[in-house]
């Protein structure tokens, strides 16, 4: 008998059959002798629509209050569904967070998880249960409910899972697994089998919106198996884990492409040192992080220093180097909001050489110009004209998946 | 400085706007130098709304997850009327049932409050914080959510109250107070400055829909000082104590009509001892509560015996007697639902042997037939003809309240 932790996000539980299929999928499970343990987010729109009513009554909600009402969510969709499991005859028990023994910090809004009490968790197994938990939510150590914001149900199973030491933490979402790319975008996109922690971390950070990096990062520290697979299909997901077995079958694993990007170019800057630390020094006190760093000679004395920053902190990051010209030594500050970033992801990729040529091969074949590249342990990324990113991505994709097989 | 509980209703804070009067309300409480404990309502139909969502999940919820579901109703209610005194600039805070420490007994959905733990609550007013309690819902002690069932949040309130020993338990409603009569329907209804807690308990159980039962009873146990007054006007409401200091001036407090009745008449019963018994006991195995009991001379050796019950009890009622027709030993049982209750309450009236031949006389002056009488210490009631009620409930007023000057 093994203990398995199941998530469904908010649009798996959206209305009264989407609960009922839920609690088919979780009774499944239960059925073929598992302990089940599942994290529930609100239902559909409940989280909106919520924070349009705490619009509606204020413009600056203290963040306490905030948690308070947007709890309410997903303790409303543990009970729903708790009613649909009950109906169909088995034994289940809904806990919020507090009851689940989810112990936060105090940061409202956004907490991180301390500690895991799973007493009553524990206790209800026992009684054979199917425990249902409300995800994403939390309580501090002043009996205070926490929210722990984005991608927080995702973080609210794996630190179940971990805390359990369940065998597996299955998130249940609308995408059936993590693909070679994305598969509305790029022909010939195949569902992964497997994929390591570390990659699935750079493609998360990279526009894959699959899995939140949080959770992910959560999973390789603890070493909990996930597996992501939809709630819609019957079709086995992708299992993210330490080591891949199928690694050695090619070196990529997905290509990503992430449009949030924007580029900044510092250009006739005097040659002297210290001028990056006051650049990246002015930007990180006004809290923008950057990505791609680029450095390269000018003419004469001078050098020019590009980055990327997401695009919403483009126009503040610009201005920040206008006001600060004379500062920083700099002639003219270039703003481009109109690029993209494709990357290539794969554990495998660090003791193959070849692998970045490849990409480059491919892109230049398809005569798609290079703005910047920055390469990681398993990573490449380049920054490419927006309008090219989608050809960019496919041409990247037919190199490494379909002329040599891909690594499924 | 005082201590004031203050209860608002659903229709209280059913939208934004409304949200906002009731933190108006609240605040000026607060602004005049005294300390404010706030239970709410589930805001308008959000109550309605979640159980709708469950009937389309299953036909039959358990109660613990029903209690899970519509405890969140409350949980959204404080957390928005929160952020709407945060806004106007007051110190504020939240709490749900569990967090306010309402410990109730184990029985869902009708949970009965055995205790408050108010240590979070009294710290919370030692900051000179508002403080906002979810209504309608505890915690057993299990950790289990539970709620309190119909006239929950009223409950709530006083026991805030006795247990806070607070100065006044204000309970904002939609009306303006208890009047002698219902004035949607009764001319020259006055509203009364004051009442006893006997009398507001009559009247409730006879149909003046404004406080429940159980909130009066527990204020009557606890000599809490109860004002009712509505969110939407300006006025002062009706006070509800122990002892009021106008009653010598008015030995009727009001009229008040119940229209949730049915009368049975047991017709040729043998006149032997232990027949009321077996009646009596009969129903009662079927959970049915009788009201009024009526037993007269029938012809030669039989009696007759009439009762009344809820109108929802009636069919089964009648059908049960018609079943034990031989046990009983009675001849034919006769059903009759198009009757009302009329009733005069007034604590006044245990000491004026002419308050009930007064009544009688002003409904054999407007020709209306009394079908049924039953008194008590301090009320008067009858059994009319249905469509007679209106007719019944204005003469009765008018002779007790016009003609003298009512009490207030």
């Amino acid at each position: 008998m093994s203990l398995i932790v199941q998530k469904f996000g908010g649009s798996s539980v959206a209305d009264a059959d989407r609960v009922r299929n839920v609690a088919r999928i979780i009774t499944d499970t239960y059925r073929a002798g598992n302990s089940v343990v599942v994290v529930l987010s609100a239902q559909g729109d409940t989280t909106d629509d919520l924070l349009a009513k705490a619009a509606e009554v204020t413009s600056r909600a203290p963040k306490r209050e905030m948690d308070m009402l947007l709890s309410a969510g997903e303790q409303m969709s543990i009970a729903l569904c708790a009613m649909a499991i009950d109906q169909m005859g088995y034994p289940v028990i809904s806990l919020t967070g507090w009851q689940a023994g989810m112990k936060t910090d105090a940061s409202h809004g956004v907490a991180r998880i301390n500690r895991i009490s799973p007493e009553r968790i524990t206790r209800e197994l026992d009684k054979r249960k199917i425990v249902l938990v409300a995800g994403f939510q939390g309580i501090n150590r002043y009996d205070d409910i926490t929210t722990l914001g984005r991608g927080g149900s995702d973080t609210s199973a794996v630190a179940l899972a971990a805390a359990l030491r369940a065998d597996l933490c299955q998130i249940y979402t609308d995408v059936d697994g993590i693909y070679t790319a994305d598969p509305r975008c790029v022909k010939g996109a195949r569902k992964l089998e497997e994929i390591t922690f570390d990659e699935m971390l750079e493609l998360a950070s990279l526009g894959a919106q699959v899995l939140h990096n949080r959770s992910v990062e959560m999973a390789k520290r603890y070493n909990v198996n996930l597996e992501v697979l939809s709630s819609f299909s019957e079709q086995p997901g992708t299992k993210v884990k330490e080591v891949v077995k199928t690694m050695e079958k090619n070196h990529v694993s997905g290509v990503a492409k992430d449009k949030n990007v924007a580029r900044i170019a510092l250009i006739g800057l005097r040659n002297q040192p210290g001028i990056a630390f006051k650049i990246f020094s002015l930007l990180a006190k006004h809290n923008i992080n950057v990505d791609i760093i680029l450095q390269s000679i000018g003419r004469e004395d001078t050098k020019d220093i590009s980055f990327t920053v997401a695009r919403g902190d483009a126009e503040e990051a610009a201005a920040i180097m206008e006001e600060n010209k004379e500062v920083v030594g700099c002639q003219r500050v270039e703003l481009n909001t109109e690029v993209a970033k494709v990357s290539i992801v794969g554990a495998g990729m660090a003791n193959n050489a070849g692998v970045a040529c490849k990409m480059f091969e491919a892109l230049y074949s398809a005569g798609i110009n290079i703005n910047m590249i920055s390469t990681s342990e398993i990573k490449v990324s380049v920054l490419v004209d927006e309008r090219e990113a989608d050809r960019a991505v496919q041409a990247v994709h037919d190199r490494f998946f379909s002329e040599f097989g891909g690594r499924v």
